[in-house]
């Protein structure tokens, strides 16, 4: 599995998953050491570096706990965040990676963020096909150098079969797939439809009541920001089309109901915005099936803001 | 104190506290009969009503466990949530309170949220005289009827003072003065200050660290979606003026830095946006006074989000 910080992927490895990388960079002491332990838990661990002075210090710490770190190079390929702009960038820290005791270079980290949200089918692909030129580059002086990517990562849910069918990437790291939210619903598919009536279906849900409705036209919900992230937008009312969520505060909810057909107590699903800060507020998921509460997992990796 | 949710109201009771109101409505009727129960916690206990078909409901779950519930009713008064609004239905509510056995009519809820960010002092004390005229017709006409309010609460960090010199609101709500953020120390005083920078410090921060320089004018930092809110917008990096976030992801946070002043490491301490719900997100303060940690307090009611 793929994680952000090296708390999170603490708690996968205890939890068993054999293979874990944190797709981001790792500077502070602390965590360079906690993340060279990893290994001792069982796990292939992996990072992402786009610093030639991160190398030196993930170096020592695999070399002090005898383990192994393999590195991924990240290259910004339009998300604007963590990551080196040029192929000789890639390849000089790529070299110091090989060079390095207890480290191992395995790759290239290029996770394009920024166009996973626009709506149309052809902007995301025209935003992917310049990644795919930029790491297609990198690939190949690597190659030049004797360095092969084992792993060539990226892809969202709303361009992995972009990745999936370059010829050069070769791991997809998609996530909100197995929720989906508002924000990716809409974005259409290759035919034009949302995503979330077609190639996905909704599995995320916030289950909110009526708790006031003493203006005829407008019920008030009790979930609000503290329920969920507003990042992104909204939530929408699952299979309402009568009644619109329009607004919200801390623990309450506006839900616009023009024709008064809500009640005190109703129960409402929202699709929250955005899933990934959503399910950060939350301890539990609460799983359903038929209908039924079947179990209820806890949201373990939560609350580590770092 | 105030909290919006019976299950915060419980840690509250269940810490010690001996006066809790929950300053919003309670329909649910497995959080009524909690309610109820509430005052054997050695706390006395108020929430608001703002629909007469509640008041039979808490009477009987106050009946059934022998306690005393004591009911504000809700007048809306600007903020277009939870609450009536004209003087007939607040009567209409008071006496059905009055009247319920287990009981207690306590007075009133008026809390004007919507005005409370408005940057301008005078455009925020308009919008109070039309609250505090409404508050003060319900007031004189429950008094009409022989029901005097031992209560009339509301108030907020951006006008406790309205509140407090209108003659007519006796108690004040206000809790984000204590952390202050981002969003409200842009508003205005009298005379034209920033709230943040005379009346109010800040005592809230996000502790954050750069991970990622690759770009010469762009630090990016480990503190994004998952440690805080945005809704109210992004933070502000506390005592800098050379560096500002501009943009946040998941798990990232965008710093520009156009004269390349930090370094991998570096701690920045955000101001969040919106305190409120970036407590929320986290499970400790850590307390720190001159310099030095010198307690971690759990944030023991989140997590609760209904």
């Amino acid at each position: 599995v793929c994680c952000q910080k090296v708390s999170e992927a603490e708690v996968f490895a205890r939890g068993g998953i054999k293979d874990v990388l944190v797709s981001n960079q790792v500077r502070d002491p602390a965590k360079i050491d906690r993340l060279a332990r990893m290994p001792k838990l069982g796990a292939r661990t992996l990072c992402c570096v786009d610093d030639i002075d991160n190398v030196a210090d993930l170096s020592a710490a695999a070399e002090k706990h005898g383990t192994e770190i393999e590195c991924l190079v990240e290259i910004d390929c339009g998300a604007g965040r963590c990551g080196v702009t040029t192929t000789p960038a890639v390849v000089e820290i790529a070299k110091a990676i090989d060079a390095a005791p207890g480290l191992k270079f395995s790759g290239i980290q290029a996770y394009q963020g920024a166009m996973q949200h626009l709506d149309s089918y052809s902007d995301r692909k025209a935003k992917l096909d310049v990644a795919v030129a930029m790491v297609q580059d990198a690939v190949d002086a690597l190659k030049a150098e004797g360095l092969e990517c084992d792993i060539v990562g990226g892809g969202g849910t709303g361009s992995y079969y972009f990745e999936s069918n370059s010829g050069v990437y070769n791991e997809l790291q998609c996530g909100s797939y197995a929720f989906m939210d508002a924000d990716y619903g809409r974005i259409l598919d290759e035919d034009g439809n949302r995503i979330d009536q077609g190639e996905w279906e909704n599995a995320l849900f916030i289950l909110t009541s009526v708790m006031s409705h003493a203006k005829p036209d407008k019920a008030i919900v009790d979930a609000g920001l503290k329920a969920q992230s507003v990042d992104s937008g909204l939530p929408i009312v699952f299979g309402r089309k009568d009644v619109e969520y329009v607004k919200c505060s801390d623990e309450h909810g506006v839900v616009m109901d023009p024709d008064g057909v809500l009640k005190i107590n109703d129960k409402l699903k929202l699709v929250p915005g955005h899933c990934d800060p959503t399910c950060n507020v939350h301890d539990w998921y609460v799983g359903v099936r038929n209908g039924k509460v079947e179990t209820v997992w806890p949201v373990s990796a939560r609350g580590r803001a770092y």
